[in-house]
């Protein structure tokens, strides 16, 4: 079968390869796929940034939508037909992480979905709604389940809190769709006046230019009636913690999920005390959160947003897409 | 000032009455009010079958919205002309419950809200927000709130769940609007299937017949794949707490919020041993659940459903729609 | 090999068979059995009051403690030479129970510990401290994990809270010890004054012996500064769990653990709703509750209670001397 | 009466002062000062380093304990002659902090306890048990509760975790007597062997000397076969922080109570991000807290940990005590 490989790290070390086709085996399903989507994570891997130490050649990218065309001895939860989605973190079906459940991850450590046919064990997949399309199924497992579980599981909102959304990458436009969709306040931090505005049509309560404005916590706490936020998904890392910081209301809770702006966060301590805040790491989440979230879009009436569709032996163009930061939604490939 | 008056138990025992205007001490605050809501409560305290005790004459009624006209000396959270809405447990303002914090209660024992105007300390007010109507605000303090805290801080349903609510009564047409508007899978459980009809108007999933479907328990396994619901919102009470028990999925939750059906639960305990149910009564919430509430109904596009408005010193044909039980949503009164 | 069979219900039913050694299938391990302990729920398997539909010959009795004598394909978890106790709900290992993880259990309707070799998954298996002996960890799996998992992950008790524990069977013990053990001031309520100055000397904070003060729960209320206990272990069910409310302050929690005085609860739910109660099924808990109550025992020095051992080959004698209620503590057999 | 003021910044602007003594208002209650206690927080504010907008002269110091000589107006909680402690946080009485509730501190910015005679809100009083002594009770309300909170009701510790506390300051030290009564695993880090030698006999499992042993961090995995610790307490910050964070469990809980070695923390956040970790900013907690606490200590068997006990208006030799740093327990005031 024709799959993408990684033969060397770099862009340009992806190349078509061939492989051959995977048998279940017990407990076990094979997937035609049919779209897959794109995370920073695949980037930093390809670019060979996120582990220097993977196995070449790899099949890249975790997050795919295909249809079960096989299963193992023993597998009831799916049937040959199925329209499935796959749970990146394979092992990790329900409840808290363990170090057991997390260990196997698709696309790195394990190979990816960049492939005709994929093998995954029959408990990482979740059935398709109708309602969905593979192409937007395709974007869940990492994106839409890290901002589903930081915001219902972790951080608990509740309609009428005001959660702050820093910048416009993948979890957080599912963050700013799924917060609004519960009646949440969602105030979305910016620097491109234009993203901002497409914010603002996906639901967002406020907006604030931090170009325009650096001290945006300061509008943030205007806004929240002097209070603060009550929940904040940082995505910066860096200086910018602090900031953040400061934008949350006494007993708030930071999600952190990333650490675009430098991996060394310098958080000055001292003011945090009395706002007696709490921050909490975010790494996606469980087979169980993926189905959730499969349901729930369609429920709050809304649909991921797909910035552009590649198709999928044409990886290396996608990746240079996301690699220009250009998009303003999930870059997806379509077999 | 003209107030109405309990004057004996029975609704001839409701007239016409005359007090006078009263002045806000420190911390406290007086409306000129605008709406009232009834309860059942209300009626079972007017019936004499809440509180036999209850010392009259007594001014019924614990909710309504009114307008600031006067504030005591140190009181900053409103000002004159503000529009809001009283928090039935008056000292209640935030976290959990205390026997402190829940003694005195608008309505019984506290004089309520059927009074041209009411004092009421200021913490336990309420800011209205301009897409809420009087009549709206004044359905909020019990019915709304105890939905909301029942849904939100004790069960925390998220996106996707399957929330059972039996009726169409004042918290379970809240119930349904708010666990809707969050995406949650809402399953109403009724006998007038009219009823039924409005319900699925307001955002139901599904809706059960009970008189054609007695044992409705089985449907709801069916409906959510044989697991059973996360949640259910039990108000009948008697023998149909163990039905109630049979729907619930491994590790629910059933929220108490009513005994219509008799107010002696019979549960036959072994088969729910096995379902590791939790139950939890509900009984309405903080100022600050009232004020996520007011906020949250808009951002949830929802809005409280009135089934007719009276005019406030009409208070006892009001009550007679009410004991009726032909109403679907609020009874208001109009001052 | 020999076992101990149930060939038909009833004590008498119980008599010496003759199995197979079993052999280690992949992911599982095959114990020695050194020591095993009664529950109520085996008498109720025994006399055929549980299920009645249970295929005989079954070896009876859930929990139990072995040496590791044979491990099977892919086993890391545990080693030949082992000491170890087994996790009465097999495939539930963390986290909140599900129905798959809850399906599979010792003693019925798998296969129990009364035979010479056991096999088991090796995912359910808790080595065992040395500071516990044969003995002493076979008491461990059904009643202490219920204890420990009602009382550190459904009550979630802090050091001071007042907790009431009704009798002195296998749960009611463990929670004693437990809670006194984390500084929580324990009510033991009993009918027998011996057994209640056992509690005492078990760490109990105060008794009450119910045959004396029917109205006990008053009791309760006024050790407590009127207030009620944050945590009640309700055990007897029927009309006694109306009174257990009332024993418990606003917002408690009542953990229901057994239904030995009737299994239909007679609720007057009323008087309930101002007291804002949840009450909580437990039943047992996972293999990482095991585990932690295993290291907790030794660390609060708690020792678990033993009324009698019995030879293994003698269960009769033992399920008999269980039936006649005279024991305080639990009913062991040695191999 | 006497009091002892800080005229001005600095230990030697500690001096004995005059002021009239104060009359109970509405609510209020005046103690009869007995003992009180040091926290490097009143350290912070004699030098001008915690508040340099602080008006002088201040009656320094936070915790105390007390007769009540005289109620005001309404009071009920406390009755003259009764032996109490003052709750730090004047407002907070129970449940999250809020703004409204924790605007009100003793010893800054409100007028401390070092005076004959002081006036606090009756409801920030908790009478002592018999079990502790004066001197032993005015060490609770900062050190004792911000351990006791932070174990108790924020990371929720249960028997058998493994619990690292870092140093033995006042709040280390609590939460070591606190933890490992009530049965976890305490590891203790610190570079004092004496200091060490000492935490043994109060209870740690074990203990690690950071000198010796600068990668402490790998001796907890090692301790706790790999996993890491369940709870960390982080007081140090700096670079110790990303130190913490890799001593700990996936999804385990680090406690922020302090930031000696440097309020800038300068996190590496990638690592993180795999071990689902959160972070809690501790600031001591509400006066219900302080009630747990001082019922809790006896009924653990603790007793507070006193280095020494100097007259109270020789407070600047305590304070220079307390600065030397050689104390373990606490620094202690005696009327």
């Amino acid at each position: 079968m024709n799959v993408v490989e990684l033969q060397r790290f770099g862009l340009e070390g992806l190349v078509r390869g061939e492989r051959p086709a995977p048998m279940p085996g017990p407990g076990e399903a094979v997937l035609r796929m049919r779209a897959a989507s794109l995370n920073y994570r695949d980037l930093l891997i390809v670019r060979g940034d996120y582990d220097p130490s993977l196995r070449l050649p790899h099949v890249p990218v975790s997050d795919g939508c295909g249809e079960v065309v096989a299963v193992g001895e023993g597998v009831t939860r799916v049937s040959t037909g199925d329209r499935v989605v796959a749970s990146y973190i394979l092992d990790w079906t329900h409840g808290p992480p363990t170090p057991e459940a997390t260990a196997r991850r698709l696309g790195g450590p394990q190979d990816g979905v960049l492939a005709e046919f994929v093998k995954v064990p029959a408990h990482a997949l979740v059935r398709v709604p109708d309602a969905l399309s593979d192409e937007e199924a395709a974007t869940l497992p990492i994106a839409g389940v890290t901002a589903f579980r930081g915001l219902f599981e972790v951080a608990r909102i509740r309609p009428s809190d005001v959660v702050v959304v820093e910048g416009t990458g993948g979890v957080s436009i599912f963050a700013l769709q799924l917060a609004a969709g519960v009646g949440a306040r969602v105030i979305v931090i910016g620097s491109s006046p234009s993203k901002l505005e497409r914010a603002r049509a996906l639901g967002a309560w406020a907006t604030i230019d931090r170009t325009a404005e650096p001290a945006w916590e300061e509008r943030v706490r205007a806004l929240s009636d002097g209070r603060g936020a009550d929940v904040l998904l940082e995505v910066v890392g860096g200086d910018n913690v602090a900031r953040a910081a400061r934008a949350l209301r006494m007993n708030g809770k930071m999600l952190l999920v990333g650490v675009l702006g430098g991996s060394v966060a310098q958080i000055d301590m001292l003011p945090l005390f009395r706002q007696y805040l709490s921050m909490h790491v975010l790494s996606v989440g469980s087979r169980d959160d993926l189905s959730a979230l499969a349901t729930a879009l369609p429920a709050l009436g809304a649909r991921p947003v797909i910035d552009r569709v590649f198709p999928a032996f044409d990886a290396r163009a996608a990746f240079a897409h996301l690699e220009s930061g250009a998009h303003f939604g999930k870059v997806v490939l379509r077999f």
